[in-house]
């Protein structure tokens, strides 16, 4: 038996995202932008028959939601459904809640980029009790919350559930859709696509748009490109990544 | 350990629910009323404090989008979720798509209540490749999709998994919700509070509004009613419920 699709699609427009502010493990939602997104989703998985066999998500509704949309659109609705704390976005830390444009205003470009995009350098730990920590959120029970996150811990903590969980999935030949974020769908692309920890700083994922690949039986992708500026995974929407991925470039901005 | 507490939820009204059509395994989206029932109940569930701990639900999407706003509403959309195509409603055969009234009119009210209402005479079978049969769909691949149901076969193809699956939750001391149907719905009450398959006539079910039991080592209410017209579960708007039991009930006028 052949291995299983994987089809990789970050969350739709979040309300932060509209605002600019650094989210990470916040439950924000998703804006009226972001649901359009997540059923025009659905309709690219429909047209190009990549219809999923069962679904992961974060534990965050902005993920969610619009895989929730995104199958309803799609007829798909019923798969089963695996909810991970492992598939959330990166924590950011004490950024968490702040605006984007005003952080790099205040820190410089180059720290700015060091904390959305160093590989291993953590933003500043958020205080456990402070208005955007997750300490004591219900849905961690059991959990030790982060503090906050490099992108490497994101590796750590999410590569070994790829390998048996979802793994096992993809290895039974199943369409696997993976609804989840911007920093945590980068940690898998860079392990798909043999990414370098330097080069994963150019990597850039765009909201809403299904990014399908096949996987060899290590996982990785078939081809991989190595190339964070073109990996080897298929956009359905081409013209609309292209876009998203100078969007989420150019964050920071005003 | 005390058991844990079992929340029945139907889903809101459907399409088919609000134009009066014998709906069964056919997969008709919610109304925006009967999306609005959805938030309300996850109000009702916050303001109850009853915060599930994991969903099942049947493989239908006015069951799956119910139980997604209820949760969304109460901050619980992350939990654990279970589809199974045991929850369904009951398979109500050739009556799928006919509209209630049309089929009173025209089989006259014996048989129209007997075809709804009774526990052990199924309506009459459905072609396999009729418009509103299910055989072929491939939510049910591996299933051995049914013509026709009546209540006792729901009560046969549904209590093994209760006992099962969701019992084993309940026994673990989960808060465990489950979001399903009318008929689906009154094959578990019927188990839960002892009801006799004569008098499980009587017994309706309102949309929208959780209904909240108790339950024993084996996982029957702690104390059952036997009766009907008041099940010994507490639903979370007595008022709303009297009203759509009564609703239900009259299902069948014009």
């Amino acid at each position: 038996m052949s291995n299983g699709k994987l089809i990789l699609m970050r969350h739709g427009e979040s309300e932060w995202n509209a605002s600019n502010q650094f989210t990470g493990w916040q439950d924000v939602n998703l804006t009226d932008k972001g649901r359009a997104e997540a059923k025009r989703a659905g309709e690219l998985l429909r047209e190009n028959e990549l219809l999923p066999d069962v679904l992961y998500t974060s534990l965050m509704r902005r993920a969610i939601i619009t895989a929730q949309l995104a199958l309803d659109t799609a007829d798909r609705v019923w798969i089963p459904v695996v909810r991970d704390w492992r598939l959330n976005e990166r924590h950011y830390g004490a950024l968490q809640g702040l605006n984007k444009a005003e952080t790099k205003d205040k820190y410089g470009d180059e720290q700015f980029m060091l904390w959305r995009r160093s590989y291993d350098t953590p933003p500043p730990a958020i205080e456990p009790d402070a208005e955007y920590s997750q300490v004591g959120d219900p849905r961690y029970a059991g959990i030790e919350v982060p503090l906050t996150e490099c992108l490497q811990d994101v590796v750590t903590r999410l590569m070994p559930y790829y390998a048996e969980a979802i793994g096992a999935d993809l290895k039974a030949g199943k369409t696997v859709l993976v609804a989840a974020h911007g920093n945590s769908l980068r940690a898998l692309v860079k392990y798909l696509d043999g990414i370098s920890d330097e080069d994963i700083a150019q990597l850039n994922i765009p909201t809403g748009n299904p990014l399908v690949y096949e996987v060899d039986d290590e996982l990785r992708a078939v081809n991989p490109s190595g190339d964070p500026l073109a990996p080897s995974g298929r956009y359905l929407d081409p013209e609309a990544a292209a876009a998203g991925v100078a969007a989420v470039a150019a964050q920071g901005g005003k």
